[in-house]
């Protein structure tokens, strides 16, 4: 067996290349992300995703024997400069970020449409449940958090490699989208629907809006439809990921 | 106007004992707990918690006029000192914690119980969203996150105050309860229930368990009926939270 090099330095030109990807510059000059941990590794392979390098130790070379030509040992220390997480991951992994573009989804029937969210954990969460209730697919508009920052990447569990998430803008998608009916989830509205009374079964976008401040005003002028989750009137309101849960599951049915 | 006094040290015996609240085990032994913000405090005393002492800066000290005699002036840094947040709140109030027992919620049709649940923030959006479904009251068993941990306090936004919270065991719940339906929240498991074929209108105790390791087997075993909401093949699970406010929401309707 061939002695492999181990990278024992932070300092290290590839090292340091590397821990730029944590930010949100470095990945969009580069078109790559960090992957932390065994098992996001191996569901982003598994889901198409192109693995570029992995880095681990000594004492986690066995688990990654698949990725053989790919990997690089470095010591501990070295590991925890490249990643983001408090408890050093065993191993983390540079891999190419997936890029479509809405001719690739125009048949897409189930739409989600989320602006400006701006928690990670948040839009984590909601790729997460959009998956696991069958959306097609994911429009990002306005300023709405990096799905590469590596707390969206963890939080979703791989569901982001399993669905096209695109960049778009509403104008763009009311004119793809043109014949599917725009849904807006709005609080403290008149004429709303209740979520159950939709038809789901055509072509729809559902538009979700940032924690703080909901959908723009020009999301819910653009919508066919205004719905609300009924709650109780002790409290305020959901939040979004609650919202936006049981809308997909609601949807789904 | 009467001339207030300002504590300016951290090391003043009133704030190291404010400060000392930031941990459960004084918590416990004082009955009290912190409250951050001026909106968590005025909800607070509007649901009938009652607020022993609020610290305030000259600056907001027009903000809490209400809270007159109970006002104690510090300077900001003594208010960081006994802030558990980030970015320093308006004013921080030590309240006594309220106290059920079992029997004053006898009556109760719509229960949650939860166990082993170690996450502050789960816990804390299940109460708001379980407040928000309209349950009754929730039970926690086993070894759950403390309530008045301040990040739980934070994430009820409030909902806390609005319904009983009770701490129990299975078997004292399965006691006072008996006549309710135990329904358990499981993922592959055999013999379940789709939720919506759950009759809700007969007293019943949804059961919801750790993140990591979902239901005890005691708990399992104890139930009634066991239900799982059905998802996309793709994605492995939900997330507490989100399986949390959809079984809440479907229990509602």
């Amino acid at each position: 067996m061939q002695e492999r090099e181990v990278i024992t330095s932070t300092a290290n030109t590839k090292i340091k290349e590397t821990a730029k990807l944590q930010q949100k510059k470095y990945r969009n000059q580069t078109g790559l992300f960090l992957l932390e941990g065994a098992k996001p590794i191996e569901e982003a392979q598994a889901s198409g995703v192109k693995i570029q390098c992995v880095y681990t130790t000594e004492k986690y070379l066995s688990k990654f024997s698949e990725f053989e030509e790919k990997i690089t040992l470095v010591t501990p220390s070295v590991l925890e400069k490249i990643s983001t997480t408090d408890s050093m991951p065993e191993a983390v992994a540079v891999a190419q970020q997936k890029k479509y573009n809405l001719d690739e989804i125009k048949d897409a029937r189930r739409l989600v449409l989320i602006e400006n969210i701006k928690d990670a954990g948040n839009l984590g969460t909601l790729i997460r449940c959009a998956c696991a209730f069958s959306m097609d697919a994911i429009l990002l508009c306005a300023d709405t958090v990096d799905i590469y920052n590596p707390k969206v990447v963890r939080s979703t569990v791989g569901a982001m490699f399993k669905m096209p998430i695109v960049k778009t803008s509403l104008k763009e998608a009311k004119e793809i989208f043109s014949s599917s009916k725009f849904i807006a989830s709005v609080v403290n509205h008149e004429d709303v629907v209740n979520p159950e009374k939709i038809d789901y079964s055509n072509p729809f976008v559902l538009m979700l809006g940032s924690e703080a401040d909901g959908l723009t005003q020009e999301a819910i002028a653009a919508a066919d439809i205004k719905t609300t989750i009924p709650i109780s009137s002790k409290t305020e309101s959901l939040n979004l990921s609650m919202a936006g849960s049981i809308l997909f599951y609601i949807s789904s049915r």
